[in-house]
């Protein structure tokens, strides 16, 4: 065995279910992904974690869809399948247009690209980016 | 020896010059950074590299800043020093503020963790992700 | 084509036999896991992948469970599905309790994200941790 | 500019120096490492990852050194050059002996190796693995 | 909805059908993999990924075989999982024998090991291999 | 502490000088770089490692060179400083040309480009591919 067990509400403790209710509340559905599901196996991380991603991914000085195309960007590069799927679908319900995604795209495979280059050869980095700021 | 030669000007054939010449002109600066003069030595990679850098990172759908802070997230992902360099000084240079790279620094920081516990616990997608739009 | 063919015993050659009848041996039970059955495609691989994990994996200076657990870490971070299912089954059948698995899936998350936050910032090294030991 | 600075204690916000006190007290030793130096010029981020780094590498199901070693291996994977360095010396803090430490790097090498050969191949996950728990 | 829709050629724009009828011609074969269909959606990224990819990989100073390798290494390494299919399908169609493969992965596996264990020590890089060529 | 000890022919015991005779011996050449010495802390590990890759990358089915340029591709992707540095300079020690070294980053970028876009769009794998071969 080693496939996670995914907790329903109706088997959830009262401190899972207080998360759970969180989620529904802030993002304004019923659906709870599996993501969550799988991590309330372990209540302390479920809360330590949620809590997190409710105050990082929150509209601040970057807004909340720019958020998660730089999630995207480092799932992608990660190659977390889950991630690249749950959160393209969250770009999607916060606004991402086709055209948008278009470019997303090409700003990923571009610094793929040149990642690959760059440490294919390498490059020392210049002076002018090593002064302190 | 595997340290790569940086072409400068001077040195450089007329192709790889008007390459330099492009960059110049579209960046602004006299500055040609060493990711540029590293390629230099295959001129065909440095023309192809540089027409879709040019095109990509261009204002779209996606402003300017939002495409440099995309590719920071692919390039900490992928542990590239160069890049990460390079590109933050060129969000810098977009106006992006200290605030403003907090929170980029917190939304890569979510993902890599959440990249992590999605991969340790392999949560299953869920259906709703996998039905096509 | 590109589905990797899974050789069984039935139809394996007598040299692949011999490193699936020590897998048994080792291992104290009938079941050989598709890893080894796809590596049998190419006897001389088997051959040495096999006799390097029964010497790595055995309790040593650090015991069976905990090298698991160091196992399943780099195959999280490097994605790899079958190899986290595998060894998060193996760290079970060693003993890992539920709450244990909670805390390796924890350290893994906090590593992950501050390995992007050291990269993201591009901390320098600290000049104490380069003194020679 | 894009090289990071680094916050030091006589420059620092009363925040930043509570959360530099509360470092030197549960590390007890007077030396603050570059990570949160560098990290303090984000307040808000310094105190959630301190906080949480202080939870979760603290001996619980697992004991401290386990858990350095687990850091390490992620962190080698990510190729995450201060992470390794960082962690390498506080496993080394922690009592890891030169035998640990051999074998620590022999499981990481075995790690890489056949999460490349799984991948590779993509071998199939065994049914087995894929029943719940 | 986050499954990419496969744009087929009887739903596809002339400019998509160009690229479609391009890669038929190149490749001699009627098949149109999921890759160019999925990239189909966005047609300026589709021309300039074929037209990239049908220069690159054609045969030059490096024949079409060991670049359909070096492209399964970096895949594999990233942990791609079309990516693999996909090109060790297509050296399978170049004439990788089943011993060219079974070497192919016994160089990936090394070379994972090794950048493990490079990482993981933190090897000083040579001063030789430092020297400008 | 964290920083590696380099151990040298004088100072080694006699069970790692014959690996470092033997790495001369089939090197042709006196120098030792790095990695050995490093390695060279844990003897075991550096007996396994150096026959390991004394034989994988002898050449076989696949040609030295190639073998070098497959190791590169591998190292590029998982940003292994030290391994992109020795084996670039062991490529050109095997005769990489200057025109080859540019189609390898060729096709090592082209790579990291489509399997950025393969995992953005994550592109189901075709039926074809998964056919038994």
């Amino acid at each position: 065995m080693s496939t996670v067990k995914l907790v329903e509400y109706d088997d959830a403790s009262p401190e899972v279910r207080a998360v759970y209710d969180d989620i529904r509340r802030v993002r304004q559905t019923d659906f709870i992904n599996n993501f969550w599901k799988a991590l309330a196996n372990h209540p302390t991380l479920l809360e330590r974690v949620w809590a997190q991603g409710k105050e990082v991914m929150a509209p601040g000085e970057i807004d909340g869809l720019t958020k998660e195309m730089i999630y995207i960007a480092v799932s992608v590069a990660n190659a977390c399948e889950y991630c690249v799927h749950s959160h393209t679908d969250a770009a999607v319900a916060k606004g991402m247009t086709e055209a948008q995604y278009g470019e997303l795209l090409a700003v990923i495979a571009l610094a793929q690209q040149n990642n690959g280059l760059a440490s294919g050869m390498q490059v020392p980095v210049d002076e002018v980016f090593l002064k302190p700021s």
